[in-house]
This record gives C-alpha cells, structure tokens and sequence, in this order.
C-alpha cells in the first residue's frame, strides 16, 4: 500500500486571532516532522496558510482543498493544491480526506467542518478558547471530539488517533 | 419574475426527538400555509419527513435534496427529489437554495448546515432546548442568528427575514 | 407518493444556435404541457432560457439547477433555482435529478451531461445535426441513448422511457 | 512557490481494453520520469490502477480524487486519496486539478471528463482508437484537444502545454 498518513487542521482564514495563527504554524511544523502530509482548506490567508507555512519549514508535503478555480487565493505554501470550484461544499471533503482532523480557532467555516467530521465518525481536536464551541462539539460529538490546551497537546492526541485506525 | 420563496428545515433524521418531530410537522404546515415552498434534507426519516408531512397536509410544495441516489431514502412526502449523491457535501446546497434555513432540533449534520449558513451569509432561526448550542451560534453567527420559543415564533421570525430580502 | 416527474433539457447558453432555441422552446411547452416538470441548468442564456420560457409559457413548473450563487445569472422563467455553487461539478446532479434526460443542441458541457447520464444509466434523448456527436454518443451509449428528428419526436420517446420506469 | 506539477490521466475502469491498460502504464511511468505528480480518479480497477502503478514503478507521487469512501476501492498504487465521496460529480475536479489532461481509452466517464476539461478551458491529450469520439472532440474543443498516437506523444504534448502555462 502506497497510502501515506493525512491530518488535516481546519481554521478560519481572515477571521484567524494572532494566537490561532501562532498554534497553526506551530502544528503544521510539528505535523511535518511526523512524516505525516498536511491538508488545509488551501487558502492564503489565516489558519490554513500559517499552517502550510510551518509545514513547509520542516520539511514536509501539503495539500490544499480549494474552494475556487482563482490561482491568486492558493497559499504560496501548498505544494498540491486540489481545485474543487465547489465553495464550502468542499469543507466535507477536507474532513473525509484527514485520517484526523484538528480544528484551529472556531469561525463558521470551521463550525461547519467540525460538524461535517463528526457526522463522518471522523475524530476531531478542538484548540480553541471558545468554552461553548467545547461544550457543545463535546456533547454532539459522542466520544469522537477532544479538547487541547496547546499544539503539542493536540498533536500527541492525533498520534493516538491515527494508532488506532 | 417566477422566482417563488422557498424556506429550509434542517433537521435530525433517526436523531431527532419527539418534541423535534412535533414542531418540524407545525413548522411544514404553517410554512405550507404561508404559500411558501419547503425544502429539506429529504431524507425518510425524523425532522426532514415529518417536514414534508405537515406542509403536503396542508397542500404546500417540497423539495427534497437527496444525499444519495437510493429512491427508498426518499421521504414519500417529497414532490421533487433533487438527486446530488454527494452525502453531506449537499448540506451547503440545502441552505444556499433556501431564503431562510429554520434548524429544527440539533446534532452533528444540521450543526454543519447551521454553521453553512452563517459562512454563507444566511439568517437561520435556532428551534432547540440546547443552551450550549444557542450561545455558540448566537456568537458566532453575526447577527444572522436568531432563537425561536416554538415553531410560530419561527415562522413569524422566517416573515421578516423574507421581507427584508 | 408525492414524487411529481421530471424531464430535463440540457444544452448550451451562449453557444445555442437559432434552431437549439426554437426547438428548447418548444421542447419546454411540450414538456409543461404534459405534466412534468422541467429541470435545467438554469441559466439566462440559450437553451436553458429558452426551455424554462416555454414551460412556462404553457403554465408548467421549472427547476433551475444553478452553477453560481449569482442571483443575476437565474434565469426569469426558473421557479425554484437550486443554488448549487459549484460550476460545473453540478451537471451530475442535473442528470440524476432527471427522470429522462434531452440534450439540445451540443456543447461542451451538454456533452458533459450526456456522458454523466450514460453513466449514471438515465436515458438521453439527443437534437441535433452533429453526426460524429450522434454516432459516437450511440456508441458509448449501450442502448440508452435515441436520436429525435424533432421535439415532439423528442418528447414521445421521453414518455416511452418514462413509462417504463 | 510550492506549487507542483499535476498531470490528470483519465481513463475507464472496468471498461478498460488491454491497450488502454498498457497504454495507462506506460503513461504513469512517463509522468513520474518526469517529476510530475499524477492524478487520477483513484479507483483500483482499468486505466486508473494501470497508470498509478506505472508511476510507482517509476518512483512517482500519485493523487487519486476518489467518488466514495469506501477504502476498498482505492488503488493500492495511490499515495493521496482524497475521498470527496460524491460520485461523477467528482470528474470536475479530476480535470480541473490536472494542468494537463490525458484521456486514455474511452467511455461514459472519461468522455465525461474530456468534455468538462473543454469547458474549463483545460487542455487534453486523447490516445484512443474511437475515430467518432476524436472527431467530435477536436470539433468542440475549440483548439485545446490534441490526438496522439501513443503515450510518448501525449507525454510530449503534455509538456508543451505545460510549458505554455
């Protein structure tokens, strides 16, 4: 089998706060050091382009998810950007295509990804500081959600994650 | 113009709980009633079935956006199957072809269609007893967002959405 | 059952010629005026147009299925657009929502649907005078593919299918 | 930029003749030589499975854009499933994720894809032997259709286009 490990991070793009920015970056680097391969919802902006950069840095291979067919909006950072054209329908494939899902910061985008992966049985690592996105993912996500405190935190739950597939 | 007013519900299907059945049957009915078209998830199950229910009693319209091409998913009170096969990637048909989305009861799918909705820029009417799910898309919605007591409220709250259009 | 049927007509917008528009038209009435209900692209342009223009013309319903979320681009004789938002990835979804299929005149992406029914095993009826068009769609078709000479030749081998069902 | 060459090769699956499996291999072996990723509709059956093995053997990076999730269907020869789980609708993607496209052999879903990579505006190499279908896609493809005679053509073709970009 030639299939390699995917774990995607899923964040808001303008809307990103500096920390989500500092975490992003911080998983992508620590994503890539793994061997794993990094996917995002591709965009150059916030969350998604923090974390290819960090990926990069170290190293690794990154693919972007992307929403439109406009080349300008690829983050410089993806090496492999897929080009759906299908706007957010496209967050469903983000979550089917991560053997994990961390999801960086809290927006609606992001909302609706964290949704779509538990309605998948996908498992997801929130990193946010929103107390009600935890509460409510953790009550709707039946076992299949976690709570981080910081990227490493975040990273050695996917590393178990993966473990058990 | 034939462009005709069309109100979405979003809802549970095997999730959905007794109280979400009742109001998601009133819901169809006075949307029916309203001469507004219904759309919903289509499915044969929970909130989307008894949906479609309450607006044929009452001789409404209704769409259903299919999420698979296997016609014995298809509620029987559907009229017109929209056939995407895409599973829950068609959520964010659901509610960009709606000129309101009404989220009737709560869980991981209509969740994402809640959060699809505010990405899209969308007003969306809460009819749930989840506090912790309120105050998150309240927050996160942008004013879009607006929590309804009973299935009247949310249709009187649909009303004026319409109206602002 | 609810489930009403419903017949769509694919072909081009800009690239119609004179006699795809004249034969969309008429293929719209005919259409309306037995009952169906019309499913297109949606567009405001060519045979989309057109068709949606007829069918309405002779009081029938009609479903726009839309590639953009641009409310400018639905064409004025769509009831019920579908807002898909997601170009041409939509055409799959114009076949499988369609009991039989008519493309009208050819293009590229009316070849795209043709080739998306055979696929998906719709019937497709083809109109127009592109031969190697006809004879390799024939070919690819494996018996569900017809040639009409005109659009009530069209329509009555759209009820023959339709009846089989 | 980290922006990497992806070449699309599309082809039939079950439909596949044993020339267009020979055909697909040499293809995928061509395309990893030349440092360019390869992606396919990621299935492990006809020109898909071919060509990812082709470019395996020959050290290569492959991408399959898959239309369920259902990891049996996968090739083995695939490095990066994306899962859109959406069926045909995913054959938009394929083409417009590819900066090139090669189709190789012929049937419904590959004329599917030809016909969608026109309409982006993509460029498509064809190695088949089905004169009707070379003629009407060299009529409507507007000069970004080519015919070749054997892999190492398309693969000449395809890095002349490529250059163009």
């Amino acid at each position: 089998m030639a299939r390699k490990t995917i774990v995607g991070i899923m964040g808001p793009g303008a809307g990103a706060t500096g920390s989500d920015i500092a975490n992003a970056r911080k998983l992508g680097k620590l994503i890539a050091e793994k061997g794993w391969i990094l996917l995002t919802g591709g965009a150059n902006a916030g969350v998604m382009d923090a974390a290819n950069c960090g990926a990069k840095q170290a190293g690794g291979l990154t693919i972007g998810i992307m929403p439109t067919s406009d080349p300008s909006k690829i983050s410089k950072f993806v090496d492999i950007p897929i080009i759906t054209d299908m706007k957010s329908a496209r967050n469903n494939i983000n979550v089917l295509s991560s053997d994990a899902v961390v999801a960086c910061g809290i927006g609606a985008g992001t909302a609706s990804e964290t949704a779509l992966a538990i309605k998948a049985g996908k498992s997801v690592v929130l990193l946010n500081d929103d107390e009600n996105c935890k509460k409510f993912f953790l009550k709707i996500g039946k076992g299949n959600v976690q709570v981080a405190k910081n990227p490493e935190e975040a990273v050695n739950m996917v590393e178990k994650i993966i473990g058990k597939e």
